[in-house]
């Protein structure tokens, strides 16, 4: 089969065989570069080829099932599983194969705010195995997703808006002013943690930074990672219950400053085999109605 | 005397006699628009007429006494009120006038990160008498103030960034783009407080903004009253001793926003006379070493 993980930005094409993945290549045609009516012929110049070869299933996921993909698929309400969400797959109108689309995962949270997931669904089916029958998983990134497995499903989850409120501050606040690039300061991101930790509100701490600068006490090239150490300090102080164990998915600097975070918090970080996507694609294709 | 509340981006004038605002005029002349070495030229302009008339003190508040405007004052630790503030102006090299500066104060949290104002002294010296012995007030802004007074003294303070957070997160993340401007929806704001008094962390609150918009639980014109309810909530939440009566400071439009949040939260909310800087420029004008 084919799996494609087609989100905002890229369209990452997976050739599986036996679950196992046999090619693979990536582009940039994001959702957001596809123009209107044009994912019929986006995904043929993908992979007509592996079509063509034989390979007449195609299974898609991520934000190409947004309002701004394909179709908008509907989400799935939790607790599910790979078996519930290959049930639920949607059939899409193509020529040539049997294209599937997987669709997003909804939930609420303790004061009954809605949640949602779309691709994220994909990537934990493809890591249950490291993640057992329960456990938790965080998936850091724009908004990082904390995750509870029970008996093999997801059974709720909680979205953190950190990633893109350190991008907007860093780039649209004073506190950007008094920051150079560059790469991550550990102790600076580690002196954010112990600030984020002792007590006090976020947005308070928040002005530290721009106070710390003025005063000479953090330097211009550690204020980004000071304030990252801050952000993620305060979302994993909240999020993770007591002495957990976690896995982690995603790019693997950002997935090493948040065990750097959970360890201090008294969890265990683990990280996820790769190609989380991929995997997911082949679990779930597994589960879903090929014609 | 003339007591000038020099800011970033505006240039206030006042003429005082006997403790009471006679005339006053205001200009766009704030630091951000004063050439290199302009400043005595842009005083001179502001009231050389009030000087030719009579008025031999001049005295400066505000980001004037910053790095980026005419000098850098240094900041007068905390405790300070009117006197020492008073005692410590900085006499300014300007010729047909006796022009002293008043500097900012400093103070540090409990965890030891430093606070500094500079313009808000002298606010909070003119609502002195408001206020009373002892007390809280509140100076809601970019870079809101929560300001505790002992024994007719700035005693401590602490600086929430929620009104740039406001900004940066409408204007430059996925939030602002399901809102539409407008005024404030009262029952919106009220949703957000009550989100934000109900526990759970503000980096997962500001996600729900987003799914209440994709569930049709939220409208556009909703959005950014909802987003202000929770960062002020959580400000006021963390910020409000116990059933405290707090004088408000500020732009009458979002102390009433604070005033509806501090209500919620059990405490008192009270608004000060206006003209708090020209009322505090006269009191520290009186304290002042005048040549």
């Amino acid at each position: 089969m084919i799996g494609i993980d087609w989100g905002t930005t890229h369209l990452r094409a997976y050739r599986i065989a036996e679950d196992r993945v046999i090619e693979r290549r990536e582009s940039e045609s994001g959702i957001m570069h596809v123009p209107a009516g044009g994912f019929p012929d986006v995904l043929r110049r993908a992979v007509a080829d592996w079509i063509e070869a034989g390979d007449q299933q195609v299974l898609l996921a991520g934000m190409v099932g947004s309002r701004q993909g394909w179709v908008e698929a509907r989400y799935v309400p939790c607790p599910a599983g790979p078996e519930e969400i290959g049930a639920a797959v949607i059939p899409m109108p193509f020529e040539g194969a049997d294209v599937l689309l997987i669709p997003g995962l909804s939930a609420e949270d303790n004061a009954g705010v809605p949640e949602v997931m779309r691709g994220e669904e994909t990537e934990i089916a493809g890591v249950m195995d490291a993640i057992g029958e329960s456990g938790l998983t965080c998936m850091p990134g724009t908004h990082t997703k904390w995750v509870r497995i029970a008996q093999g499903r997801i059974a709720g989850f909680e979205t953190y808006l950190s990633g893109e409120v350190f991008a907007a501050l860093r780039d649209h606040t004073i506190l950007g002013r008094m920051m150079t690039p560059g790469p991550v300061v550990e102790s600076a991101f580690d002196r954010g943690l112990a600030r984020a930790r002792g007590g006090g509100h976020l947005l308070h701490h928040l002005f530290g930074v721009r106070t710390l600068g003025l005063m000479d006490r953090l330097a211009e090239a550690e204020s980004a990672s000071y304030l990252s150490g801050l952000l993620i300090g305060h979302e994993v102080s909240a999020a993770l219950p007591v002495q957990v164990r976690v896995v982690l998915i995603g790019a693997p600097s950002l997935c090493a400053l948040y065990a750097r975070a959970i360890e201090a918090c008294g969890g265990e970080a683990a990280t996820a085999l790769p190609e989380a996507a991929a995997r997911g694609l082949a679990r779930i294709g597994k589960a879903a109605p090929w014609s």
